[in-house]
């Protein structure tokens, strides 16, 4: 099901910047009986996003666009859907400048989920991605529609036959998995990559390191990340809207079959979305 | 005007991976009373990013697209036009990764252009972006969709009131300029920046490189190239599909009014077009 302004379609209409250059942004957000999970998070980095690009501002029309949706799917009796509203830069004549006072256009995707949060996810194998993210100094924690780094890297996941790929920065440093934020274990206490250079910053990273480790009596910091670490990591995880947060069980030869620390996150995330 | 693979239309069927993650590629052609003009050299760079995107081969249905709708152009008698083939991996379930087996989409469009190639160009200004070309080692020399480098530097562009950008890596090396690829005059011979961290392989740069230098009887190099460089070059020019060879007249506080050797490459241009 798709919308664009806020009118069911099966297209968009051309041109659009979105498509011609990437321009413009998006998120993924966890629609269930509740309602768009933490929308407010969502809205947040895309208000990032459309700063840096310096789009028009649309924040509020979004919102309005995702609660027609949201109504909709609620309507419909949907229980669980991946949402993801994309913004782009609108129309506009041939060439990468944009115009002024272009409006923003916003297209919105909902499908049925199979699996979803509140379910416990299975450990993941891991592999560790050969392509790395692009550095892009205006760009870093942006959700934006440049994402052929994270296209190549999913056909290496293919390829590797794993269920996700660790991602590393040009200098070899680890950011994150492909379609996720990861969290590390170390001296009991969560670790992430600190996202200054590359990365997403991710709505459920941002809980985990503003509330649920509190919740669950833990330390959270950001740091600089190696894949040695990784490897000596007591327990690894990442965590993404759609799937909550999710047990790493193998990652190269290195095995781990014990993740308290995730579950009590798990438990957590469950016990705010009753 | 607009074809969605070969049929005239106005949108494009959603979902589309070229949309939701810039995944695909685009070529700019130029058309004239003679035709799509270098149609195999803009082939050849397209064939390059479908190998290193991983996508369908699709270059003999390219190339049927392109027949279409230069006939079209030509029954229609226009003189001028700029053509955008833009080729996506076409549509697919939510997620990075490709379905294997998938088919391309692709969308073409034609405008109507002012000004074009035969017509001599005005020397042009020039800034330098502070927005660099982002570093994807998988994707130096690719012409593909994701592009927001392009568009940050153009908005600047704007905000600077110049005709055009001089870009950068992230070594701060001169890679080329928003929308075209860069040449300086020094000590008689022709530079350009080497493309082994970022950039487009323009159609136009290889044909000076390996034709039209010789033409004119000037040797010409690709090398590392400093903004420094730039200042002190006898003469710099930028060359596209649309715009062919146009002078730089003004970098910064620095100004150029003789171009002799850009004027001699114009020459030659125009005389492998009549």
């Amino acid at each position: 099901m798709h919308w664009v302004d806020g009118v069911r379609a099966e297209s968009l209409p051309l041109p659009d910047r979105g498509l011609n250059f990437g321009d413009g942004l998006f998120e993924t957000l966890l629609f269930t009986q509740q309602g768009l999970v933490y929308q407010d998070l969502h809205l947040s980095r895309l208000q990032a996003g459309i700063t840096a690009l310096g789009m028009p501002d649309c924040l509020d029309y979004v919102r309005q666009q995702l609660a027609l949706v949201s109504s909709h799917l609620c309507e419909e009796q949907y229980t669980h859907c991946a949402v993801r509203a994309t913004v782009t830069r609108g129309g506009g004549p041939r060439g990468y400048a944009p115009v002024s006072g272009c409006s923003a256009r916003i297209i919105i995707s909902a499908s049925v989920m199979d699996s979803h949060y509140p379910v416990e996810q299975a450990p993941a194998a891991l592999g560790v991605a050969k392509t790395p993210w692009s550095y892009q100094p205006q760009l870093v924690g942006i959700k934006h529609l440049n994402r052929l780094d994270q296209v190549l890297a999913a056909r290496e996941r293919l390829d590797a036959g794993v269920d996700e790929m660790i991602m590393l920065d040009d200098r070899s440093s680890v950011v994150s998995t492909i379609s996720g934020n990861l969290f590390l274990v170390e001296k009991g206490a969560l670790v992430t990559p600190r996202l200054d250079r590359c990365g997403i910053n991710g709505t459920r990273r941002r809980l985990i390191l503003d509330r649920w480790c509190k919740k669950i009596g833990v330390e959270a910091r950001e740091a600089q990340v190696s894949v040695e670490q990784l490897e000596n990591a007591s327990e690894l995880f990442y965590c993404n809207a759609l799937t909550g947060v999710r047990p790493v069980g193998r990652l190269g030869s290195k095995e781990w079959t014990q993740f308290p620390i995730c579950k009590a996150l798990h438990q957590a995330y469950c016990g705010e979305n009753q």
